[in-house]
């Protein structure tokens, strides 16, 4: 573990939590109702956009080699599938309990994880090609989904 | 420099270089008059966008004590003013230029840069503060600008 490390791993938590917490606002802010709304004429409905992240936030658990994950029946309709095509979806109330818990679960994992297990190896790389590809860490895994956050956080800025 | 220091700023430098490829893409595929359009009915336009992003990463030159901004007079016009207030804007050809010849501009320092220069403060923080918070360091501005990057790509997504 070094200092250089650690402060890597404050850079791309702080950035998370932060999205985290921004994304959280704004879905806090909405009634049930309003999430029955679509982000602009056409598109995806609120309501998708809090599964479909609560989803990817889910499989991060396996993914970064810290738990089971608690809702795979989510990928099925928020995944896999386009907004509207499946009729039957959680209700408003479960999802956004669904959303809260992912986050604190995984808040909880990332705080015990010390410097030097961020760069561990996630578990879609092969320890063969780790070896190679050393960049393939848990640290990369957190950034790219801070990423896709920020790229859904762009789209319901849009309900202002 | 260490070798976790290098994978980080491997890993921050590939999530920018990719979300710049990914945002280029979607100009280039518009024509100059699709560049007018509102990402979604009332919103930002996309000549907007460009415009604001071009800026951003202009101003990322001396933040990261990289160069002089070549473009400061977008300021007034993509950052400070909404959009449609400020009735003479730039050409969209010239537009395309500045975002072209910004990223290409940091690119070539990005490269240069050394891994230990990624962990050298950026502009805005005062050399006492830096002490106390190292975290506020070259790499964290361009991780913070890719997030922004993102944000704003993902509402161009809405485009299509």
């Amino acid at each position: 573990m070094t200092n250089s490390n650690q402060l890597a791993v404050k850079i791309v938590l702080d950035a998370w939590f932060s999205n985290v917490k921004r994304t959280d606002e704004v879905f806090n802010k909405l009634t049930d109702e309003e999430l029955m709304n679509e982000i602009a004429p056409g598109k995806n409905r609120v309501i998708y956009l809090l599964g479909h992240l609560t989803a990817v936030h889910d499989r991060m658990l396996p993914l970064l080699n810290l738990d089971e994950r608690a809702y795979p029946q989510l990928d099925d309709i928020f995944l896999t599938s386009p907004d509207k095509s499946v009729t039957e979806i959680p209700s408003a109330i479960n999802l956004r309990a669904f959303w809260k818990g992912t986050n604190e679960k995984l808040e909880e994992h990332f705080k015990k994880l010390q410097a030097d297990e961020w760069i561990q190896k996630h578990n879609s790389v092969s320890s063969d090609d780790f070896v190679k590809e050393p960049h393939r860490n848990r640290l990369n895994v957190v950034l790219g989904r801070t990423n896709h956050l920020s790229y859904h956080l762009g789209q319901l800025a849009l309900l202002k």
